[in-house]
């Protein structure tokens, strides 16, 4: 018998039952003792287009019954090596979306004093930011690898400097980024002007537009990322709306012609090796898959994640 | 043929084309000309439970193209006596609540120059009371008849002072209402203590609870009502949530036990006689009710309210 | 054991196996030997606004699984004094709308020519005109009941004569009602005159809005209706938009404050001992109910009116 | 502050965030402690229609984020009097219904060893045969209030003694009811033969049938009823499908013409001053209803439950 | 500042506000003065499965809000070359589909007077043929890109010349195609004969089965499609259901096995150069996808169409 | 005109008409006199998370009214060449799992009896060994196309023998099949530890993994298959979650990164030339896919199997 948590098994408990905790693990209050720890942040008011990401969290966790705790494609059997806990929801506020930064700065920094790694259930993209914040006090400027539709780099958003889409221009400001270790992968749709792509070029980051990922593995492409944000702490940070909505309809700004599953789970996989100091999985917006499967599909990433870490060994 | 303008019929263009305007009237940019004007507010960071408001308007369009101009049960032909269009959004800022209190005022008082009754289509309840603050600068402190399952009369909510629960408390901060003529319908649910009862009694409100409505038509409370609001300017503001959920599932903070449609249109019906110097339909979030039938009822009710203004003559 | 086919029980296949047939009764071709038949009309290119009745028959028969043989308020056990059946679809033209009226008209002379009585699955209202010309030819005019949200007595719709809105006024230009026992139940919502309500009671028939039904008993009405219409064979055409939205989401045209489905089974139930030759259950649009529970209430209704039949005794 | 357990509050944690507990209560293992509990038990292959009743817990906590400690209508605060807390699910067994018995009778005689008072989210009405044995072998047989649109006193359902429909039947048969104190109140529908409604009343039940309860309070019946059932202990057992389907669509065998919420209001809150030793809401299937409000419901009914239980002083 | 009419950006009006136009437009009433418009066709009564059609106008432009003026992939900005408007639907005839085409022919010759490139929002496919016959005799017999799961060439449907599965054989007929500049794409699934597949190759058109494409780039195929139809007018029809039902569920007759969302921007890609004339996006049936996600693939299809017009300039 | 039975077409009666059978075939009670014959078995008691395969057989029936009778990609013509019926389902017992294998199992021995192939629809992966057990008493042990997202070939679940996760450990204790001629295809996903993976393979199973299957066409794959499976009966067991939720939503263990659309059409059509004596398409849950379209694969799926049996000859 292993030392560590474990998540609940459907020999023990069905899958429909038992505590509403991400892959039915047991929930504690805060990070102390754990190497890694999953914590909603049910933010949905710097969404700018269809809101629901509050709910994120909460149908994230419903959906992750579904996960055993063995990775049979990888091989890795994270709750083997770590002590993982649920340590719940950052307690946002619902109406002044500016008061949040501080927030939830505030709870990072308290779980990563703990020496723990933070898996965030989202929330809408403006939560990055603030995460970010934190990661760097501890961590300096990071590696990233971003997976999104949207490059969220712009500078103002209907006037105000937070919201969704302006949270990597405020890391950058913030120097929270170590930019020659950040890619973004899957961007595309319309724009106001070829800024969104050229911003980012201009900082050094590396963008994989969308049209580049299709038809094939990202295997390759991985390796290369992997190479190039070695040697260094690296942050995940994956919107949903990365994949294509035939895959993930419930988001809140989709844009057509994204990657598919197999590509997403890729990308995670091929983290595999580099130092990842947290991760997040955003803007799933549950009432607009009826069926649960974002929710779940969202779960699965996360629990890629965890399979990712550093502590994770190989078997 | 009437000088007024006219919702477009079926019999020209198919119930499921033509313009997506509130009842498919003509649009117009301002309210110069008319003698009432529907109007949305597209806002729902004020909300505390589930979102989705912010596509009220749109939604409440789109179903009110089964609205026909006349109404078979009161008699009534508003587009007989009135130049009514809809006057599109008021462009909300989507990120930050407190910033929307001017944004919505200001709109109003540019509604209210013009010497315009506006009809709301929300919107959460956040927007009353910068709506009123416009009512009251133009019309003095107001009667209001206010149906809804809740008060809405917390002073602050997770700390703040403007959200979708705090409206009434600030409206009487502001002396906004005439508080001996204000009367609240349908109040019911839980609470966190008897103030959602007491505090409104104690400033002079009539506070009618959902348990006094049931089984029985408002009719003879509608007569008391309107004898009570009788001499001075009254607003209406609706909340769709003092409905039952089995009428409109399609909201945010549904409280089980409310009123029935045919005590909603009793309540509007009722206000015939009263000087209406404004009204809205506030709280559809019409994720939560696919048949579309929660934006239908609201649709519906507004186009009750257009029929009870003081210049639609009996006939 | 009964000589009549019997429903296919819940305890010989569950419910949600068995045959797609009403009730899982026998399937049989045509009307030959039975008492009553259950019939579909798959047509919705006579619609208005919502389309989606063309999938009526199929679900109210999906969802009439649920039904056993004996009506437990009434106690009328309509399958041991009667031969009854699922004679399938009318072979309707998707394409052309006023090709059915003679296709429908036809399909309905063979039934009666069977001396059964035909219980319709609509469909949208438009069949019951084509219906109507087969009973009248067989029974010579006859008294109706009509519950509905709409009188359907236009002239023209977008300039056609055949269309879900013109149905009754069809009907009388055809002679095929005797309109001394016409009564239209449950009629409200928005119009472009007063003609809807008028023309029916220049027409000699009852008219009962909505409004007079709400908040009590429909039985004591019922008992003056089935005195007005007793002595001659009548007809029962219900528009599930007769009911309340709130209970039947899940049809085209809804129009608020409608009938609760206590009244529907009232109005039915109180057609006892009148000389029904048919009956008709329009309007039932299931992609606007997720839920299935319109075509249940759909499928409940065709079950209460086979109950009610001539040849059902009382036990 | 309270020595008690609270809810946590909305102005702590916004309503879709925090724990996945019944209205975001403390979580404990056992009822160790506890006044009263709520437990879930997340069963449904007793079921003879539509499934979905095994997420029936996990979705009424989630729905039952909204509610508040204090019943506006009543003036109970039952946190103020009563040790409550969430203990979680019974580990049921998914695949073999008939092994049910034994896990549920003992998981409720751990529970009422404790003297702590079950609060029940089903889960299908299978489940309430086992709970009424534990509750028997502790008080005796018991007075019972049955809310429900079935009599649910079937022999045998596709030839087996336990199954959603045979519940009361075994409950008699074990001596668990004191027959003259046993209400069933909502009972319709259509059935195989009369006895659904003679069985009960030959037992000594009373059978009070859905017909009776159209429109009109229900609180001179629930006197009588309080009168009748006082002097010993009672146990509820609330069927949400004796809802009309319009008020509770989800669940998985609706009956036409039911209760509307009000008058589940009035029945619960006329149980108060019962020796109430138990209780349980039953059969809510989730999937059935898209906007969540049916588990919303059976959320509101479980704190009203709370509200009447002997322990709570009137205030 | 560009003299051309420009969307409504979501700095100015959150995206969920403003308009019902496409892209959030200007609306005028005629195509005077434009070099491209928006025009809906509501029109499903040409459909041979499940309807629904008629809200394809009304659906795709509101999930148009969603986007941007800038085509990031291609670096097309069509707003900066053209003037573009929504200029409404065609008033269709809902109850009487042959009478439709003149009333479409008409329209579309009005819109083709003004030298304005139509982009059409269906609607079921029926509305080609007469689109096709107005713009043939505005620019002679045309090239056309048919992309379809189905050739849509029967010669009659339930013995019917108009519906929506024989427009190319009655465009055929017509004389309305240069036949050797044909190409349907995407062509599948089930048929009564393999005459679908022969007789289009019979008439010169190439085809391209959907198994021609999976797993691959259409970018070398389009290419030598374009060189194929080079030298004339070119006209494309897009029906959705050449997409995979995994992409686009919301479609009245979904075939497996279809394109990609990302084969389906390569397809409308690869007309660039070519001397689009008129196009179409036909068969979204909004209530089939309650995500709104096959809407707003239509919508960026449109925009991508508008983006290959002639007119706008490479960038 | 052909002496075989067929499917009812769309030129005889609408798609959204006629009888409730596969593809609208004649029903018949038992398989007398078929080749091949379509089956529902409408279990899902032996399901561990979501339910609702109970209804997949109605569901997939309905929505095969898409289904036309010949395949244009094949060219294959199966009702030119066999007598095929739909013989109704399995009165499975849906109370008690384990009394089902005899059920089942006598259901098939009575199929098999008239030489019939069976074609299933079911229901959840329970139902698979009691078939095989029938199949595997007329054939003896079987080859095995196993197309599945998960192995299943646990030893117990819950502690139970029966459940739709031990089917293939339970068939090959019972020498059902030939394990050197089994298949698994698709596996992949989360699990307990490598034996779902281990244990197959030390059967002799070949155990095609998703992530083998990703971009690429499955043609040469399955060519090898055929060669490997050829020589002896085989059976092909379809569970809908082998698929990618993007593709397959209404199910109700869906993991993420499956098979495409096109991946199943080639799995089936590569099955072309093998002794095929029964298949199975199982784990259709339709409330999870509003659309229908799960239901709708399902159905294609089932019709491309009637393809690939022996007696249907080339085209």
């Amino acid at each position: 018998m292993t030392r560590f948590n474990q998540p609940l098994g459907a020999n023990e408990m069905p899958r429909f039952g038992g505590p509403g905790t991400m892959m039915r693990l047991p929930a504690q209050e805060s990070a102390a003792g754990l190497d890694a720890c999953f914590v909603g942040v049910p933010l949905d008011i710097g969404t700018s287009n269809r809101p629901g990401t509050r709910f994120g969290p909460r149908s994230i966790r419903s959906e992750s019954c579904m996960l055993r705790p063995y990775n049979m494609a990888t091989r890795a059997a994270p709750f083997e090596c770590m002590m993982v806990a649920d340590i719940g929801d950052v307690a946002v506020n619902p109406y002044n979306l500016p008061a949040n930064v501080a927030i939830i700065e505030q709870a990072y920094d308290n779980i990563l004093e703990e020496g723990c790694v933070p898996l965030t259930l989202g929330g809408d993209h403006t939560i990055t930011w603030p995460i970010l914040r934190a990661i760097a006090r501890r961590h300096g400027p990071v590696g990233l690898i971003h997976v999104d539709a949207h490059a969220d780099i712009n500078d103002l958003m209907f006037g105000e400097k937070v919201a969704h889409g302006t949270t990597f221009r405020r890391a950058v400001e913030d120097g929270l980024l170590d930019t020659r270790r950040v890619v973004q992968i899957g961007i595309r749709g319309t724009g106001y002007t070829a800024e969104d792509l050229d911003w980012p070029v201009s900082q050094g980051f590396r963008v994989v537009q969308a049209e580049e990922c299709w038809y094939r593995s990202l295997g390759s492409l991985m390796q290369e990322i992997a190479g190039q944000l070695a040697g260094g702490p690296v942050y995940i940070s994956f919107d949903i709306d990365s994949l294509d909505p035939s895959c993930a309809p419930g988001t809140g700004t989709p844009e057509i012609g994204g990657l598919m599953l197999s590509q997403a789970l890729e990308v995670i996989r091929g983290c595999r090796g580099l130092d990842i100091v947290g991760a997040d999985l955003v803007e799933v917006a549950p009432t607009y898959d009826p069926s649960g499967n974002t929710s779940l599909i969202a779960a699965n990433l996360l629990f890629e994640m965890l399979c990712v870490l550093p502590k994770v060994q190989s078997s």
